[in-house]
């Protein structure tokens, strides 16, 4: 019964000082005090396409879904406010796995500070949907895709490849790093990488109206791409570039700036400077010989018509 | 592809001045100058639970989608501001259904003052699932579910009953009125019924730590419900009683101020008074010898374990 889950839910969701009515009325009402602009985001997960519900914890799916999307308003430098979540539950067992789902999205929610302020819980003949909705404050200046300018250098947090050994699942969305880059030093442009570094570099680049020059043996190459690789043939460096699903950022930084958050090492995480934007539009490999080849944007991209 | 839907979006989206950035980004980007407070509501629709897209045009269950979130919105008096949008697209013709689904969209988000500010358009092999999150401005104080007092009468807009011949997909939310209404009354409490007038009566009572007495005799019942009954043997006044989807609002307003309320008659839609609010908890039904009988809160309920 929904009417439980509302229950449970109300007993388990810590208060938080800008939702002022959470789960329980028509609308989550939230205090928006000094808070000059808002980010709003969206991302909806299935069984069967971003997660097999089968062989695993549901409440890895619950922490995947809330994750991509605080990765997307790390790609903006916002901080999380508030979250809405739907559901469309297989009927059998649909209040096991909702309770499940939350209990994977409420310890990140609490180390991101993120209030859950409501959701929609259905049941239907069909796979699990989890749908969540984010609402984050911007702090200074939203980092955007259309900043990047011709000689910025491309930075990127954490390596690349082989998502789909687990990292997928499981990883910690940027949320602090991006926060914490953008209040000390000057960021032209963001993205995150959900589709894959070449695809979502691209994307940025489009956006921006210029290119980029990735030096690829400068590319962090993850263990698992590695690993991958070992099994499928391919070399590491091409899953790093196109497997996707890494939610790492991707960082449009003037050389200078660069040079001094490479040189502070102020985050946990590895930062890398993997090449440099370049007024000419398109992507472009630098090879270890000093040789330009054309990058192509590869990775998962939806395939309806 | 995706990329040709964001293109199509890009072109077709009107622009809002509360909407700095919208499609194309990680997030979308509003101004929130002087919004005190927001609110926040998600509604999560399925193909075969909600509608039944292999019989209808697919532009009713955009609007549907989004009407069915403003009634939300209105139930809170908050001022509609932004939507985005996440959709499960069938693989075959997702294409030219998601573009159905936003021209069923635009029309009410241009009439709303609403701005479709981003989304998640995905596909699978499972059935079509849209899920609409809004964010709502409050305009002076928002209405609650937890607000009636004993001696407030239950005031409802329009008639009840018979939604599933059509009214459930085609209804217009009831945002104008909801504005309106608080802007020039005192408004105890508020919500829109959604699952059928006694069940959400009840939720509201619930809330409110109250009971409520309805006039059967007043309950307006509509032309459907009427139709409805000659077709199932089941009298309009159940159906009127229990159907859900009217998306009309149940308002608790101080006696003195809904006398003039509906003196007043400020609105093109009817208001009705249908009982009173008591304090003993539960529902009852005065019938017109003036006989005091228990009101089972029956509507529609998700029948998850």
């Amino acid at each position: 019964m929904e009417r439980e889950l509302i229950s449970w839910l109300r007993r388990r969701l810590p208060p938080h000082e800008r939702l002022l009515r959470g789960i329980g009325d028509d609308a989550a009402i939230l205090a928006m005090a000094n808070a000059e602009q808002t980010v709003m985001t969206v991302d909806m997960l299935m069984d069967g396409v971003d997660f097999e519900l089968a062989e695993i914890d549901p409440r890895r799916v619950g922490h995947k879904a809330l994750a991509v999307n605080l990765s997307d308003l790390a790609a903006m430098a916002a901080k999380p406010l508030a979250a809405v979540v739907a559901v469309a539950l297989p009927r059998q067992g649909g209040m096991a796995l909702a309770e499940a789902l939350y209990e994977g999205m409420l310890p990140l929610a609490e180390r991101c500070e993120l209030a859950l302020a409501g959701g929609d819980t259905n049941s239907w003949d069909g796979r699990l949907v989890i749908s969540v909705t984010l609402l984050g404050e911007v702090v200074g200046k939203a980092l955007r895709r259309d900043g990047a300018k011709p000689g910025d250098r491309i930075l990127v947090t954490g390596s690349f490849g082989g998502s789909i050994l687990g990292r997928h699942l499981d990883f910690e969305p940027r949320v602090y790093e991006a926060l914490m880059l953008n209040a000390c030093y000057e960021l032209h442009a963001g993205i995150d990488v959900s589709d894959g570094l070449s695809l979502d570099l691209g994307r940025l680049c489009q956006e921006s109206r210029c290119g980029a020059v990735v030096r690829t043996a400068s590319v962090p190459v993850s263990k698992c791409a590695v690993r991958l690789a070992e099994q499928d043939g391919r070399s590491p460096l091409d899953h790093a570039l196109t497997d996707g699903e890494d939610f790492e950022l991707i960082l449009a930084v003037p050389p200078d700036e660069a040079a001094k958050l490479l040189r502070d090492e102020q985050l946990s995480v590895k930062v890398t400077d993997i090449g440099e934007f370049v007024e000419e539009p398109g992507l472009w490999q630098l090879d270890e010989h000093g040789q330009r080849q054309p990058l192509s944007a590869r990775g998962w991209e939806y395939d309806f018509s």
